[in-house]
């Protein structure tokens, strides 16, 4: 096992009739917010209504910023920040999924300094300080609400980048299963396939030869989230599966699954992130073409994780290593097509001819991330391995 | 899946040569500290010496508080209380196993009120600060190292009594898997046992219906204590074995297993606090003796999860429920002898007619923890159990 830190201050408030418990844990941290918020959903189902009712009952004067879209833009984050630093507010407030939040901790991050934010997301500058944040979760997916890493998209640029800062962890992340009954089937399985994604990235590239703690912790959050799922798209409102589901993708990315790794890498989380920055698609769906054609090109090269993998999480015992691996890879696949998540590049209409573009957008990033052994050549056989 | 709040900040720094990070790491907290510590181990395997010089180098005053004894007794936690308010120390500094940390836990409670602090443990006072803690691990066992809960023997009263509280996590907790070395191997693997306890407790006691998440994660862990404690008893300083084992101990009680399940109950604590408390044997010792016993109990009672248990963590598939149940907890015996841990009260010499003594006892604790269903006769019952 390599050297760590684990150190995840986030206090968690998870359950049933918890969301106005925000209020009273936002005035610990000031009395005027900005609220980051999405589109119209929130108004929809009440949530808008609780939050706001909480916030003014705690005392807290609200400055809104709504209108946050999937994969997050750089220059809403930049209204934010004006916003934030005209109104002098003391703390962030984001009310909804992974984009929300991350756009909230772009905005809790450059409401503190002069220059432009993005100059973080390029490593021209480090984060120092931030705005307190709190959260109400209204999507299972992205595990931002317990951690400490934002992607945001530049549009000029075309760039969608992320990365981690220790001061990005939310205070408070109040996570009510009930908040997300109205999620369609589509993006809740994109949110189950996100969370999946973000513990193979850690199995997979993992190069420690034998790492049992981990293992067994992410396989069992594979499991659950596929299981948990399954259950969601059953009845949208089955509160336990919900909960399940929101539970396993929180704990998917909140550090324990990479403590002790080393180094590892987000190869998938590379490539898709040229998809949705090129294409606007949808992170879970983009993740769910990646990842097949990536596991296809990896399990050439590591193929006894493959294998593991297969008969630990789709219980595969006959066949030799190589036949696990790629029957392991294949019962995956075939999850994906039963929850409905498109499984090639041409499911979202993204014309084959783009790979080249696609990969020379995703080396960028691959070089921000120091992952220099993804070649733009590399890339796009893995992308010809997902049409 | 019940509400919950999870709030863990201990950090937790792992690894090789990371013991000397004390300095730094207690000079956030204050210039004086009580030094807390055992018998002579950590100064023949030159933990001591690394952290004293790492200590003044940060320019820390130590004061030294060695003696701690396994199942670590009320009068020296007064000894130390006693010591922290003469010395006006800002903080303290626990360097050992669970018995050491959870008398430092009890100092850093006590030192700051002027009753008794035995009070807290019987419910009569409850915590309201406490003296920053930092630790430097040497036992893979208690997760005492990353979580809020203490246990200390009151020997005039012979009652072994413990609780948690909010106020009572480490600030930072050094986990470096080469002071665990020299831990002989009756030790060894009564830390696995012990840990492999923690975990049980939740998951048997568990009432929920369906919790996959928790499970997962819960079986895991009894998974990677087992295999690593049997790699560690190949090789006492195989460094990967030890890092794995003191991991999974740590992660089994860190508020994870038990997030979600709502009340759970610690009966196999319970009565083991009861011999510990009586014979002064080793806490996994003991646990090793009454787990057996109670698992046959419960496993009549509630078969299903014994039978989830046996097949996911022992692969026994064959057979009905109650065959399932009972080869499950045969597996988990059998790995006991083999880890050589005593598995019934004659083992360590425990007479049989002193049962209704023991029970007795337990009932004190039964009802500070709010077990009310564990009667005496319950209690002899169980204990019949393991004979």
């Amino acid at each position: 096992m390599k050297n760590f830190v684990f150190h995840n201050p986030t206090k968690i408030i998870f359950g049933k009739d918890t969301i106005t418990s925000i209020g009273s844990e936002t005035a610990a941290y000031g009395k005027k917010a900005l609220m980051v918020y999405g589109r119209e959903s929130i108004k929809k189902n009440n949530i808008y209504d609780q939050v706001t009712e909480a916030l003014r009952e705690a005392g807290i004067t609200i400055i809104e910023h709504g209108g946050v879209q999937s994969n997050p833009v750089l220059s809403h984050v930049h209204q934010g920040i004006k916003l934030a630093k005209e109104n002098r507010v003391d703390t962030i407030v984001a009310v909804g999924g992974g984009s929300v939040l991350d756009s909230a901790k772009a905005i809790s991050a450059g409401a503190l300094v002069d220059h432009d934010v993005w100059k973080f997301f390029i490593g021209k500058k480090s984060i120092k300080d931030a705005l307190p944040l709190t959260c109400v979760l209204t999507l299972a997916a992205s595990g931002s609400e317990m951690n400490s890493g934002m992607v945001v998209t530049n549009e000029e640029t075309e760039q969608k980048f992320g990365f981690a800062n220790r001061h990005l962890y939310p205070k408070v992340s109040i996570l009510d299963p009930c908040a997300t009954f109205t999620v369609p089937p589509h993006y809740t399985a994109y949110g189950a396939v996100d969370a999946i994604a973000h513990v193979l990235e850690y199995y997979f590239t993992n190069r420690e030869p034998y790492t049992p703690v981990q293992d067994h912790f992410m396989e069992g959050i594979v499991i659950s989230c596929m299981d948990s799922c399954d259950r969601v798209l059953q009845n949208l409102e089955d509160y336990d599966a919900r909960a399940d589901l929101m539970w396993a993708a929180t704990l998917a990315l909140n550090g324990l699954s990479g403590a002790g790794l080393g180094k590892t890498g987000f190869p998938m989380h590379m490539i898709e992130h040229s998809l949705s920055a090129l294409y606007n698609i949808a992170h879970g769906a983009g993740l769910s073409i990646v990842m097949p054609g990536w596991m296809i090109y990896q399990a050439q090269r590591t193929p006894e994780k493959f294998a593991q993998f297969a008969e630990r999480v789709f219980n595969i015992t006959s066949g030799d290593i190589e036949e696990k691996a790629a029957e392991g890879i294949q019962a995956l696949l075939s999850w994906f097509v039963k929850i409905k998540t498109p499984t090639n590049l041409t499911a979202l209409h993204i014309p084959i001819q783009d790979i080249p573009k696609i990969a020379e957008n995703a080396v960028a990033l691959a070089k921000i991330w120091n992952m220099k052994d993804y070649t733009a050549e590399k890339i796009e056989e893995i992308l010809k391995l997902c049409v």
